[in-house]
């Protein structure tokens, strides 16, 4: 048996593309990173270290075929056509995807059921994956980042939305059809603002990036007086965002300082809930806005615990996420590898 | 090896007791309902049917060992060394259960750190598993209620207090601590009414029964002139109870149908959380204020659907429990017969 598996073919690699050399038996796994912008693609070998990397832009006008053939286009001419030795895989696709692998609703794509999955499949003839771009995040950061070693984990991620996945007793859970994880669509305020999925009073709709910078707006038409700096951010080119909400609170303008309070209120309450309701023993947080907030995260760590039953907080983890960017891409690439074929 | 089976002795049955003849294969197994007011014992068949059962007051200002002490006896008592032919013992207790069956904390037995599997295995010399009342209802009604053929399912009990349980594909879910489930703590309204756990604006603070009657005298109270039935409740003994104030908004008091519509409200957004988080196929709704606001499900479903993500939502469904207040005492029996030895 062990003989017979030192035989079987693996495939060469390009040394044209850049891809180090790596070990026979290392089965490296194409990880890809739908976003709304930009497409990430990388080699990742099996203990998630991204080999070779690249990506595309988007241009999310075109239709969803067009796009998927230049992602095979740019693999092909990257890896050629033994995809570097990769035997899988793995995609994070920003949106909603069903259990088979389709994007059942992709909003900042506008795609809305596109059978990745099989689209994939055909044109590079290797198992695929497909899962939701913050359940690969999560995956990425169980297997290889900050919350490695757990058993139960949220992963939650906070860009311009707001993501999600989880670690169920040592596995990624999907949800029944795909979408479990979706934390930005807790209720955090009873009839609050409207939120993009069409309901109210969301977490995203509170401390997703969009939704910081349009409570920085109302704000600062509310009180100019009390946010001098945000008032000059609004003005100037490129207007408030929440980068520069964040900025800003940072160099003490009491305006600022109160929006980004009240982001870290509603996160502290949407962490409680997915706390006691779920009860990981790892909470991984992650994404550009909580990357901008890491200083304050320790506060938020123990308003979180604070707010918890004591039963469900003891022995908890709150850590930042270590993988950065690279975590849905690396994750994608690892879950494919680890998926039971289909 | 199946004649060995075969001739394994099984117990006898003491007629006396009510228990009516089973097969040898049927496996039963003692259900344990550990409630703060009353305790269920009963003996459960491999259908989840109760063959007898009975019933004590739990007189929680005893010491827990002697609350166990009686169980025992009781136990004996009425099905005899051989435990009516029960292999296992199930307990769900109203209470906080850690992964080793110790009762971390049961604010309505007052118990703390309570080795109850311990304690009933030493006496009753059966492998026992203890969970969360509300996991062992989740679990009954997921066996052999309403949930019956579901991969993933909440379970929401709404009585004195909000319970809940989770199932995770194909298995129950009890957390790193095991205390998956504690929907009851769902932050549903920021800085909102102090819930018995010491947070505030959690789920059970608003439609815990407690909560109902607490909502309702102080609705009575701000505008005494817009309930009169409400007020002629609060007046009588026994006072104000969310039976009465259900009751009352059945009879057309519109004081009591505001306090109910707000109660079906805040279900919404936690359920719709829960849907857009853990993404179940199926909720089942039981207890006794579920119950009570029976006719109300079906637009409280509509509701949920209407605030959850389509993609979550589809195929979802969201029935009432079916097993009613034997849920918990059925659950627990099964649980401990298909849980993994340890």
């Amino acid at each position: 048996m062990r003989a017979g598996r030192e035989r079987s073919p693996v495939g060469s690699v390009r040394r044209s593309s850049g891809v180090r050399p790596f070990q026979r038996r290392a089965l490296p796994s194409i990880g890809i990173d739908f976003g709304g912008t930009k497409i990430a693609l990388g080699i990742v070998d099996r203990h998630g270290r991204v080999l070779d990397s690249t990506r595309l832009p988007t241009q999310a006008e075109r239709p969803a075929t067009a796009v998927v053939d230049e992602v095979v286009a740019s693999v092909r001419d990257r890896w050629g056509e033994q995809l570097g030795g990769a035997k899988t895989v793995g995609v994070g696709v920003a949106g909603q995807v069903g259990r088979d692998g389709s994007v059942l609703f992709g909003p900042h794509l506008d795609w809305h059921d596109v059978p990745l999955r099989s689209l994939l499949g055909r044109s590079l003839r290797r198992p695929v994956a497909v899962i939701n771009d913050a359940q690969a995040a999560t995956f990425g950061e169980w297997r290889f980042g900050a919350g490695r070693g757990a058993e139960n984990l949220l992963g939650l991620f906070v860009g311009t939305g707001v993501g999600g996945g989880l670690v169920v007793d040592g596995r990624l859970y999907p949800g029944a059809t795909g979408c479990a994880g979706e934390v930005g669509h807790l209720t955090v305020k009873r009839s609050g603002r409207r939120c993009h999925c069409g309901n109210t009073g969301c977490l995203d709709a509170y401390v997703g990036g969009w939704a910081i910078a349009e409570r920085a707006k109302t704000a600062v038409r509310r009180a100019p007086g009390r946010g001098p700096l945000l008032v000059t951010l609004a003005g100037a080119p490129g207007g408030l965002t929440a980068e520069s909400v964040v900025r800003a609170s940072r160099r003490g303008d009491p305006l600022a300082k109160e929006v980004v309070r009240e982001t870290l209120s509603y996160l502290a309450d949407a962490l409680a809930s997915m706390v006691n309701s779920l009860n990981p023993e790892t909470v991984v947080l992650g994404g550009g806005v909580v990357e901008g907030l890491r200083p304050l995260l320790p506060s938020l760590g123990r308003e979180v615990r604070a707010r918890s039953l004591p039963a469900a907080a003891s022995g908890l983890r709150i850590v930042p996420a270590s993988l950065g960017s690279a975590s849905a891409l690396v994750g994608a690439a690892a879950f494919a590898r680890e998926a039971p074929r289909r």
